[in-house]
C-alpha cells in the first residue's frame, strides 16, 4: 500500500481561486511548497498525492515549484478532504489507539504535539511503531492510503505549519460552540483539528491558537479523555464530509 | 454517584401520546413495566431515573404499574435522550475500552450481546469489571449518572428487549445509508444502536434485526473494528442530540 503524503489542491477555477492544474502539472503555492519541503520533508522527485477535495486524487511527483501529474487514482474509501490531526501526546500507550482509530476514520496526517502539559518525549522507536500501526490500520480498514505520522513538533511550530482556513482546537472547559455547529462544508479541502493533553491546553496555548486562526470548539458537555477526544472529533468530521 | 437505571417517559400530552406524569406519579406502559421488571430486574421499591427527553429527569421509585416521583434532578452533563448500545462482545479486552469511551460519550445502557460470531462467554468477574470501569469513567467525565451494564444476552433476546421506534443496526458491508442521514430528532426519547462482532453480523442476524424494526446503517466507507464502531456511533448520536 502506498505510503504517500497528501496535499489538497484547487482543480477548478472559481471567483476566488485559479485552478492549480495546468495540463499535466500542478502549480504549487508558496504554502504548499513550504508544507511539502519543510513539514513533510519531501525532495525533488518524491511522489505524493494531490486531492481536489471533490473526490479526485492524482499521483504526483515534486519538481521544485511545480509537480508533475503521473496518474489519476481511483479511490473509494478515502474522504474527499484532507484531515490533519494535531494531537498533544497523551500518557502511556494511549497514542497507539488514537493512531489506529483515526486511521480507520480516514485521517490524512497526524502531527504529534509537544504541548506545555505533555509529559512524554517519544523515542524514534515510538515513531516507527506508530507508522507501523497506521499502515496496518489502513490495510484493515481497506483504505487506499496510509496516513502520514509526522515527527513530534512543538505546539507553536505546529500552529504555523498548516495552511487552511478551517482550523479547530478542541477544549473541554469553557463555553465554546460545539464542533458540529462550526463545520462548514463550502469549498475547503483541508481541515486541521487539534486535541489537547490530559488536563487540557493551557490558556496561553488556546490564546496562541486563536491568534493563529484556530477556532476553539467543544465536543459536548462531558469531559473526554485525551485519547477519546481525537476519535470523537474525527468521527464527527469524517461523517460531515463523507460523500 | 447514583448507579441508577433510566427509562424515557412522555411528560407532555400530544396528539400521539398522553402524558405519563400524573401529579407525583408516573403511569408505566406495559413495555416500560417489562423493561424495568424483566430486563433491568428492578423490584418494587427500587429506584430509577425517568427522563422526558427534553432535559428533565426525575428520581422515581417503582410501585408495580406505577412509579412514585421522589424528586426533580438537576443534570447538566447528561444527554436529553437515553441511548442504549447493543454490542456484540469483541475479542480480548476490547470491551473495556468500549465501556470507557461510550460512558464518556453519554451512553445510558450497554447491552453485551452474544451473537453468532461472538467467541467470548464472559465470566461474572468480567461484568463486575465493566461496571467498575463505567463507574470510574462516569466520574472522570463528570456525568451525573453511571450507565447500566446489562448481563450478556443473546442477540434474539436483545432484539425484543427495547421498546423504541428509533433502532439502528450498524453494518460495514452492504450499501446501507449513513447513520448521520437516518437520525431523526423528532419526539423520540430513546435510541437503540447495535454494533457487530469481528467479521460483522451474519445475514440472518441482519434479517432478524430488520424484522424487529431495526434500520441497517453504515458508519462510513471504511471498515471499522468491532471496538471502534460503537465509539463512532455514539459520537454521532451524542453530537446529534446534544442540546
Amino acid at each position: 500500500m502506498a505510503q504517500l503524503q497528501r496535499i489538497a489542491i484547487t482543480s477548478l477555477s472559481s471567483a476566488n481561486a485559479l485552478s492549480q492544474l495546468q495540463q499535466n502539472q500542478i502549480l504549487l503555492t508558496p504554502q504548499q511548497q513550504h508544507y511539502l519541503n519543510r513539514v513533510l520533508r519531501l525532495q525533488k522527485g518524491d511522489r505524493f498525492i494531490a486531492m481536489d477535495g471533490m473526490g479526485k486524487c492524482w499521483l504526483a511527483q515534486l519538481e521544485g515549484e511545480e509537480a508533475q501529474i503521473l496518474e489519476l487514482l481511483s479511490v473509494e474509501t478515502e474522504l474527499p478532504i484532507s484531515i490533519t490531526l494535531m494531537i498533544a501526546l497523551p500518557k502511556g500507550n494511549g497514542f497507539d489507539e488514537v493512531v489506529r482509530c483515526c486511521t480507520e476514520l480516514g485521517v490524512a496526517c497526524i502531527a504529534p504535539i509537544m504541548s506545555d502539559r505533555t509529559l512524554l518525549n517519544p523515542s524514534p522507536q515510538k515513531l516507527e511503531r506508530w507508522r507501523r500501526i497506521a499502515s496496518e490500520a489502513a490495510e484493515q480498514s481497506e483504505r487506499s492510503f496510509v496516513p502520514t505520522i509526522l515527527e513530534p513538533i512543538s505546539f507553536d511550530a505546529a500552529l504555523s505549519s498548516f495552511a487552511t482556513q478551517q482550523k479547530y482546537i478542541c477544549e473541554g472547559r469553557g463555553n465554546y460552540p460545539h464542533l458540529k455547529n462550526c463545520l462548514h462544508n463550502q469549498g475547503e479541502m483541508s481541515i486541521v483539528i487539534a486535541t489537547g493533553p490530559e488536563g487540557g491546553w493551557t490558556e496561553k496555548e488556546i490564546d496562541n491558537a486563536i491568534k493563529a486562526g484556530f477556532q476553539p470548539v467543544s465536543l459536548g458537555r462531558r469531559i473526554l479523555r485525551a485519547v477519546t477526544a481525537p476519535i470523537v472529533a474525527l468521527s464527527l468530521i469524517s461523517a460531515a464530509c463523507e460523500v
